[in-house]
């Protein structure tokens, strides 16, 4: 109980220092009053959208909380059925609350970090840094608190209380289905919308203010990468922690309780080590160097401890090195997969390269190439998860504990995410920057101000890029981990030393056609409500245009009415996605049984990482192929090479903002489901 | 043993029709001189193509079979060694002297199906389809010949005799490796070169003579569709009796040698019924109607008289009606993926529709939607695809014969596959008259004669989008009968009752994360080559363009230079594809061990499949929303709708005819290569 204490501890200091970082932030100063204005406007909207996509999730996560009790009375178990329902609907209204912390403090950082960049750099990137680590602080601290609490409510019996909580993971991903779709589509609807009517139509460039749609467009980020990736991470650690307590119910006998609470005391630690990590990002020096390498070193600042701590916390509760080195190769992939993602989407390699001189003969091979590049970078990322989780069990093995090897996947799992706080911090501070840039463009501010921004703008790109690699990989350890978690408690339920499954059974081959099938319609289905959505948009935009003072910036275009329409559309759009995503598990559990959803969940969560670093990396691809022409190469900006660069960037949006992202969610959503449910696919 | 001679005499009669109809389309008119000029070109570059094509594959296949028998004889299995080399070679033999043969007679039926079209469109009909069939009936017979031949050269023990003739399979599926590979990237790198420096740079109508890359277009037809896909489907029919007559081992005590041969027995009648459904295809009836009408009635004659052979086979060789409707299901199956794809690529329903109708917001929203509907299509493929599995299973099970549930499945894979040749005839059919309409474009024929191949043209892009729809169906059966026959196997070398997977385990778990990871691997290499092929040939075509002679139309170009260019680039960038297809699965074998490859090849499989219909039925909606706009919807030519278009086109050629269509041979190689390797994996 003690550890339970020092977690919570750790976590409400972790609490306290975000409310610092927060202070610090909105007593910055705000700009002038243009500023003002504009960030005012992305503020009303973001919340808007915020409180009617809550308001209508809410509503889902009440009735399947009731689904769940009723589907648990039905088979007789009332002590699993309300734990579940209890455990489910406190996992949603934590990710819910941190997704809104994280949202009011972005939406108030983009204005004062724009304000600071009229005069230097170095005071811009902290603030938007520490916006970021309030997301990312409160994010991990609540999700770690929720377990904690709810582990030691439910009774912290090590033995049985791990299966009691599963349904705050399942809670967890709920939402974070629903927010990273729903924000998904918003932001990108909003940004085709906006470019197709604005740009192409009507000739004016990105952020005029004269295009209507360029407030939801600046929501759309916030929405988007802020709430919607904080929601997906909030999962992977609620997934990670719940996964790994699991797996170490097996290991009771050797390390007890201490086997089960290592994972939330790593996390523990994990969020010291990024609170040490987001004050090495210090103004002075950020002012004078490339905004990458100072969000770099409070990385690697932030690594560095987390692999101390790890040694201290494998030595002090496990008493074996073993495991230490096991955790070290999921820090290790952490690194591979944030480099990987930059060799794939950055414009000095060859990928981004070979697509950039792909579109000196039209967007045909511009768009060819692209999609190559995407379906190539899951060649190395496969080979370095499979690498990392037989070496993990291996060291796991060598541990000399039987059953070690699961154990040391487990703990891999915990290294990779033990950095998640800060590198949600890194991520939060691509939208804010970003709607920094829109703030100090509509404002019409000196030259030099926007320079410096958009040097900030495209660090934050490549931030976003990052993380989304980071996510992927870490979703990829945590899938494995929920599917051993899953497999060790059918074998608990049909008290069978190891479930093995016929893979020759017609079913299981089915099932698992249909995993990697409703991996496939899912990502068309987002793909395709952006469209839809878009569609809306551009008939708005288009209306709006008919009034031809808008055009001539003598009358303020209606900014609320796209914004309303978008998030309208938005959260129609997202319905479809998340039905399906959440019917056809549940269709094959109960039609094929446990064998037949173990194949699903392999196949679904292996074809959902390989198509999610598909449309990631081949969207972030061509949008850099885009920058790197504008910035003069191959004839820059207004060449053929760079319209049929526009048109691969086009393309990329929803593959990288919306299908690909709700890929990382949908893979986890589909494990702690299972998990959930399992006694009911016996 | 009477069942064999059965199969042999219809085999040879088969043969015997089908130099009937060689006869038949060889003695037709061959028009006028500069007809024949063009087809001489076309002929000889095909023909250049093919013999280097082969050479290179020769000595691949011999290398290989010296590695197999190298690689046996090591583990001291000498009598394995040299069964496993021979059936090897002769599968490459005899599916390489199919290709030879079906290119043989459709680079003659081009032209004289050209000439017969300046008369009347019947005959022309009746000239390109027997001219397939000569390629169909060849394919077919050549195939259950080799095999027939095999099993009584190798003592045609019913028990063991399967396991030994597995190398036929492999044999087969290497050639179609490289055969629908080589072909492939031929036939797409000349067309997307083609397209873009003559219509894009020279602003040169397609087919027009005065481009030096024309020629080599129409060879690719050739190469890609008619060597190819003859290739894919000579492999599935082996690959398909194999797996069945494995499975059929597992029940000798109950149908004894009966059981192991039904699907060659069956192969028989659908060389009859094909036959049959030929001849249902009169001059006078097609020169009236659509030629699609023409072709969909021998189609369901072939389908009718094939289900009725089945009925007969059934209660002759088994004598259990149960078995009669798993094979109906088979039949049922094909019909099903025939108009599946003819929902989601024709222009009269929602899928193109909505393609076309995203083509006037520019081409990456005509991208986005081309790619969510190819993503979608695989919804209801899998379903289906499941639903025969599991419907067939349960027949079987009725049947009261022991283990009669994965026969069933197999019995329903014969049903699919006894249209085959009927279904190769008509995809032949497709590149016979594309050529035919080139012939008449290039010898400037009269318009009305033009009007009428291009009817013929268009139904030949039908037929082939339909018989790949029907390939990566039948190749999603038969991978799961040699996905069994594997699991099969192996309980046969481990003595084991069942071989059953521990799906936890990390070894399997990473074996799967590699299969998926082939199949994105590999199509993107398929793509990129493509790319860099079509590029020699830009640089060649640009070279020629400087001698201005050529554009006025006073010169003629080098077509040879731009076949041989083509020819060496295709045979060069097929090696990379083909070598990682072949190196991984055979490391993943050695290294991770039989349970892993059984995830492995399981994931392939279903991933490869769904892969192999998104880029085939993206393809080919891009491509018929093209078409669609052309006959004057939305704009018609020359609109920003069509050039939007034009794009979906362009980046959907190597789509649907090299990536896809090469994924249907990877899975099944996958499953071949396995099969063989078996026991060296244990």
């Amino acid at each position: 109980m003690n550890l339970l204490l020092f977690i919570s501890v750790v976590c409400v200091v972790a609490l306290a220092i975000a409310g610092l970082f927060a202070r610090q932030v909105l007593r910055a100063e705000t700009g002038n009053v243009k500023m003002a204005d504009v960030a005012a406007a992305i503020r009303e909207g973001a919340e808007a959208f915020l409180k009617r996509q809550y308001s209508t999730i809410a509503i889902l996560a009440i009735v399947v909380a009731i689904l769940l009790f009723g589907a648990y009375m039905i088979s007789g178990n009332l002590e699993i059925a309300w734990h579940t329902a209890v455990a489910f609907l406190l996992g949603a209204f934590l990710s819910s609350l941190s997704g809104i912390i994280g949202m009011w403090i972005s939406v108030r950082a983009n204005l004062r970090s724009a304000a600071a960049a009229t005069k230097n750099a170095g005071k811009s990137v902290v603030l938007a840094l520490r916006g970021g680590a309030v997301s990312g602080l409160t994010i991990v601290s609540l999700s770690l608190l929720g377990v904690s609490l709810i582990f030691y409510a439910f009774g912290a019996d090590p033995q049985t209380t791990p299966f009691l909580i599963v349904g705050f993971a399942f809670g967890a991903s709920f939402i974070a289905l629903f927010a990273q779709l729903g924000g998904g589509i918003y932001t990108k609807a909003a940004d085709v919308g906006a470019d197709l009517v604005g740009k192409v139509e009507a000739g004016i460039p990105e952020d005029d203010p004269r295009n209507p749609a360029v407030i939801a467009d600046l929501v759309g980020d916030n929405v988007g990468d802020c709430a919607g990736r904080g929601a997906d991470l909030f999962e992977s650690t609620a997934a990670e922690n719940i996964g790994a307590m699991i797996l170490g119910v097996a290991l009771f006998p050797v390390f007890g309780l201490n086997g089960i609470l290592f994972p939330l005391v790593m996390g523990a630690f994990g969020l010291i080590a990024t609170i040490v990590g987001i004050f090495f990002v210090t103004e002075k020096l950020a002012d004078n160097e490339d905004p990458m390498k100072a969000l770099y070193r409070g990385f690697f600042v932030t690594a560095i401890l987390s692999a101390i701590f790890l040694y201290a916390t494998t030595v002090w509760l496990l008493n074996n090195i073993w495991f230490f080195y096991a955790g070290l190769v999921g820090i290790a992939l952490s690194i591979v997969f944030v480099y990987l993602t930059l060799y794939y989407t950055d414009h000095k390699y060859r990928p981004v390269k070979s697509i950039a001189e792909a579109s000196k003969t039209g967007p045909g091979t511009n768009i060819i190439s692209g999609f190559a590049v995407g379906l190539e970078t899951t060649a190395i990322s496969a080979v370095a998860i499979g690498v990392a989780l037989i070496v993990s069990f291996k060291l796991g093995e060598l541990s000399g504990v039987s059953n070690g090897g699961l154990y040391g996947t487990a703990v891999a799992t915990v290294g990779m995410l033990s950095t998640c706080a800060y590198i949600l911090a890194m991520d939060t501070f691509g939208p804010i920057v970003d709607n920094a840039g829109g703030i100090v463009e509509m404002s019409g501010e000196s030259e030099e101000t926007q320079k410096r921004i958009s040097r900030l703008d495209a660090a934050g790109n490549t931030t976003k890029a990052l993380t989304k690699g980071y996510a992927v990989g870490s979703a990829a350890l945590a899938a494995f981990l929920l599917f051993s978690a899953y497999m060790g408690e059918v074998s608990n339920l049909t008290h069978k030393a190891f479930v093995s499954v016929n893979l020759a059974l017609v079913p299981v081959f089915v099932g698992a056609l249909l995993g990697a099938m409703l991996v496939f319609l899912f990502a068309s289905l987002a793909i395709r409500a952006v469209g839809e959505t878009a569609q809306y948009i551009i008939q708005d935009v288009r209306r709006q245009f008919k009034d031809k003072g808008i055009l001539e910036g003598t009358v303020k275009p209606d900014y609320a009415s796209c914004v309303d329409i978008t998030t309208k559309g938005a959260l129609k759009n997202m319905i479809l996605p998340g039905f399906i995503a959440i019917a056809v598990p549940v269709f094959v559990g109960f039609a094929l049984k446990y064998e037949a959803m173990a194949g699903f969940l392999m196949v679904a969560t292996i074809t959902g990482v390989l198509m999610a670093l598909v449309l990631n990396n081949s969207g972030g691809a061509w949008d850099n192929a885009k920058k790197y022409i504008e910035s003069g190469a191959l004839g820059g900006k207004g060449s053929e090479a760079h319209k049929a660069a526009v048109v691969g960037d086009t393309v990329g949006d929803p593959f990288k903002d919306t299908a690909g992202p709700s890929l990382h969610v949908l893979i986890k959503l589909l494990a702690t489901l299972t998990l959930v449910l399992a006694p009911l696919f016996i």
